[in-house]
């Protein structure tokens, strides 16, 4: 294990991935992060370029599942996640995201405030660690992939 | 496949899962349902009888985790699950078990309204089906485990 | 193995089901067979109960799902398949349960005329047996679960 | 993931191939495709140098396993395939590759016109997108894996 | 789930097997347990029957072979396990057994005191629960298995 | 684990076989015996059914095909197998059901004489017991499935 | 699928891999052939700097198992194997590498001569391909690994 | 297989790693050693980043689980490990490491003196080799993994 990659889900509307980066760019750490497409209006209208739906299921269906063809392998492939669950928005897709990693027995690393601890018991139950910031991310990682 | 186990996964604060049982009943389906302890709060303190913890992450923990040994083992023996969103609390625990039973290649129906489609739009695009109401679901069954 | 499942994919529009019934019943095999839904308008109209679709694409796409719920269990767990192809229609359903089992390494056996060898070549291929008629299907169940 | 493999199924007596090779070189995408040998004729005749055959069926079965020592490794090899279903042949091989891929877990995009829908419901149902033209397979493509 | 196979680990000179036996029959436990052969010079000799052996290292090698056609088939299929540690004797055998059921994902729970937290803090950290009396696994068991 | 399922592979033209049986039924032990059709010129026949063949390798090939659909599934859901060569035949079945058995990681008993040591040192290798006598493999089941 | 592991299991005293050698020397065939260590001597005694053993029993097992501490890996990690069986010997080791692979799901061509088709017609049957030449099975490999 | 990837689990207050690299490094053998963190109070201290806890159950619980993130990544990804009990410490860690290969079916090595034969015969039952110094592990692993 000379390399490790990390898959990087949940919220996208704040900086925790640019701090990641910066951290294992700091550290000169041997990781590559994976991602959905984190760009929200690009990510709805991911099955537009199919044909156009009228019905709003059907679209987010077809968005949803192209968007899968991505997230699917690359949690496959993953050696490492952090599921990160901001204040905002439902989230159901970072929780669905733990669940399916817990399934496959990939390592995941919890990302989130102490006021959600009780909502997310068993989403937590599952993790290999909780953090409260970034930085301890960072910290995990550094010392999960030292020589 | 003279009989099929159904895990129920989700809200726990209506009547959804005596409508299914009903239905079952009714059309005598070759159906057994599992599912968690749906208790609140004996499932909070299922943990409680290894000893009180002070700190509320780790007494959670330790209740996810009892949970847990009961959880996987159902959601993992299960033929087909339906995953269960109200319009109360944040429901982590759901997506997580719709992401499990994803990752294991369960099929499982999702039982929620209209207004949510959006933010399960992933949750949905890894289901084999969207019902409305419990009827809907018990409609499938029925044709799903027929003779 | 005291008891074997067998799994009938494909043609419902001629009586090689029942043929094997009767076979199995002649010779009272320790044997239970499944399938499909083979009702050809209810398998059209399978999702129809969640809410009509205008769209044909969608309401296929429904009705597929919720056939699959049961399809992809029943596959999944039978011992051994016979996939038939008769000669009227595409089929591509069959030959999608052939490529599944295949992938699964479950035995199945084809069932067709010789005026189709060449296109089938691929399924033939993967199979462990080809026959030409269910009377040679019989023979072939009757011989394998032999005490 | 840096780089994507992608398997083209199906039809060979079309450029499909070639439009989507010149779509990733437009792009410049970190895509590699995967494809079993196509030249109608070779693969007609892959077990020949085995030994001729009088009979037919085990010509066929022959050269059916030699090409299946290719498309199997690369069928469980690809990260998503691209099946192709035109208006001529019966095309079994196209569909048995999508159960195969179904099977595995491996996602999948089918390329058909609008007329062959509903023979092609389970193989679409399945599926994570459904596209009409070989341009739309690279935009789906491009995006799922963009940077 | 009607009924839990659970696999008994460890220790066999003190009496927690027959306290957990106690325990499920006092609650009428949908429960099953099983075990090694848990007679001390049985266990040892259980290849002897198979030729002596002069040197000491292939007796225990014929005799820990012996023993697990029968651990290794019953840990597979076993739904849950408890892991004892008590206070005498290397007991390298049920680490081995903890980490075989890590491996396999299926839920354990460790039953030691608390002066052996720190060595055996890897065996925890992949159980789901640590008790630290038979009377605490009753009271989970008795909650992961009721209706 | 109240009942086993023990196949038996190999050598077909002693009574082994007969002697397990006995062995089983007068310690009355919770095991069914699972085995190829062992009367030999119905196995070489098994093809036949489905059309005669001029070429022995496609006689021979159909009929192997036949046998596999039964001894492949036998092979699979077994808990234990015992493996037995004897002094006539080159019995590559035996050696190759026991591969069959050491990549599945089921437990099998190897059973033969001291002169073929060397050569089957590498099945031996793999093995979780070489017995020598029917006798030895009944004392060892008795030893494995008791109470 | 740029370039491809093949395996060569069985016969070690004729020269039939280098002659697969040359043939894909000659053709610059993009693959890489694997084999388990092929010096007589030396894999008999592979496990006598661990100690010698006086019995000849023990000293096979010693070293069947550090050889097949490279074996497995090998068998497990390649892309198609070849499997040899020549005039000399009982060979049951490469019966077993064929059974090993059959149930792995890799694909394997058998290569030997007419007069030994009856005694491996399981080999074969569950084999992709067989060869009675070093040249055929050039051929094979030349066209399957084909750009 | 051109290089090898070997774990290294157990003892780390000995310098039977340095030993190992020495060796391979006289040799050039194509082999990358991976580990856990063997700093033994950095490895104590892997959750402390995360948050101070004043139970100890709870901080060795959180070490533990960093660690394992490491851990359980490398031992699912290595080719063969070497597994030394030493005589300090209770060392279930290592016993613990050593089931979770075997379950994986990953050939490992054990590595310990001849008087703790007898509580290891579980361990070394599933092991491949039993070596009592690290110049004979170099000495097998130079010959498993010889061109």
């Amino acid at each position: 294990m000379q390399h490790w990659t990390v898959y990087l889900s949940g919220e996208i509307h704040s900086d925790w991935r640019q701090q990641l980066e910066a951290g294992i760019e700091k550290y000169k750490l041997p990781i590559t992060f994976t991602s959905a497409v984190t760009h929200h209006e690009n990510s709805d209208a991911a099955g537009d370029s199919l044909g156009k739906e009228d019905n709003q299921f059907w679209r987010d269906h077809k968005s949803a599942k192209v968007n899968a063809i991505r997230t699917k392998t690359l949690l496959e492939s993953c050696d490492i996640a952090v599921v990160r669950f901001g204040d905002k928005y439902k989230q159901w897709n970072a929780a669905f995201d733990a669940g399916f990693l817990a399934a496959l027995g990939t390592p995941y690393i919890t990302l989130h405030d102490e006021n959600i601890i009780h909502p997310l018991k068993e989403v937590d139950g599952a993790a290999m660690a909780w953090a409260q910031s970034p930085d301890q991310v960072v910290e995990i990682l550094k010392y999960v992939t030292s020589k």
